[in-house]
């Protein structure tokens, strides 16, 4: 009865779950900051509008065990799901497209204190080509292979026009990246052995728009 | 037996038929920047991984109907789509919290292309305060209130660090705007006229190293 895949020894998570413990990692990283020592499951819940009971399944898929009537542990909590969500390992990355939303993502440093580390840039525009983002270099994009050979990288992070994305994809993936954060809202086809994980920020936004244009009419009803 | 959510007059689209209108336009974009005239379902189909009978349905909801033997008339339905997707107006936004993520998107003219014009950033840190990023403005987050009087804003773009996300949108929500698009991982409680959008960046980072360690270990088997 059980959701979870196991594939022989590993238990895999269920997708759901999976999208849920970075909202917990928040909430309790918020009560650690706050020196507070333990928090239970309904206190999540309340505060994060998920049961009580589904919590504490999903944090029993991490082995993660609350003591009765005390609750998680909230320090250990923390660092148990920060290292679960793979945020403590260093993940390099070339950031393939330089331009607007590329050097906007290659200055945040958030994507470093979550594992994300972008070694290059890589853009066929001849203007960004040579110069560097926040001290990264930016490459052109015929040198993908060489850099990848030299970098031993896995992740491509996709922002360029969607005019190019396939195509730059491909050229990731020839390279022998594993896995492409695709921030265009093309859909990339890829060997099923690549990682494909969308964030569509432009899409996010038509989804509020519209919602917006919702409430709008059923305030008015 | 129809999925749709028909409320009075307007028609409300099902959410997936929503997530999946960016990609189509994504695509014929495309095709209408190479000066293609026509496409079918079929053809989408095969781009996007999506059944062709879905893409014919998903495209009726919006009134768009294709011609028998020919297909969608490229351009139009670039234009039918913008204009749905509401990328074509003008939404006022305000920006809260201008450290490296906030700065990050008020720096990519990739959102004012869909669609959002972000008048103002906010933050508490007096450091950013009275500067401007890209020429926008940011201002303390206690003129919220006075701004939003002043340019009448919709719109507030969340990104705060975790542990004040609930305090700033509370602060955005009494200063009467309707919408926040919420880049923290925290799980903001709003009242029901509210619309959130998550776009947690960093939440999406953990499904890729979850699902790139998933397929490691499958490969090994």
């Amino acid at each position: 009865m059980s959701e979870e895949r196991n594939t022989g020894g590993r238990v895999m998570l269920p997708e759901p779950t999976l999208r849920r413990l970075p909202w917990y990692l928040a909430y309790v990283k918020m009560l650690d900051n706050q020196h507070i020592e333990y928090v239970s499951s309904t206190q999540i819940a309340k505060e994060i509008n998920v049961d009580a009971s589904q919590i504490a399944k999903d944090l029993s898929f991490l082995n993660i065990k609350g003591k009765t009537r005390i609750g998680y542990e909230v320090h250990s909590l923390v660092r148990e799901l920060v290292d679960f969500l793979g945020f403590k390992r260093k993940h390099n990355a070339f950031m393939i497209g330089a331009g607007s939303l590329g050097a906007a993502l290659m200055q945040d440093v958030g994507l470093s204190q979550y594992g994300l580390n972008i070694v290059a840039g890589f853009d066929i525009n001849p203007e960004l080509v040579g110069t560097s983002i926040c001290g990264i270099p930016v490459y052109s994009l015929d040198e993908l292979h060489r850099c990848q050979q030299q970098f031993n990288v896995s992740i491509a992070v996709l922002a360029v026009p969607v005019e190019h994305a396939q195509e730059a994809a491909n050229t990731a993936i020839e390279s022998g990246l594993k896995a492409i954060w695709n921030f265009t809202p093309y859909r990339i086809k890829a060997p099923s052995d690549i990682v494909i994980q969308n964030t569509s920020i432009y899409a996010h936004l038509a989804l509020m728009y519209y919602r917006m244009e919702e409430k709008k009419y059923m305030n008015k009803k």
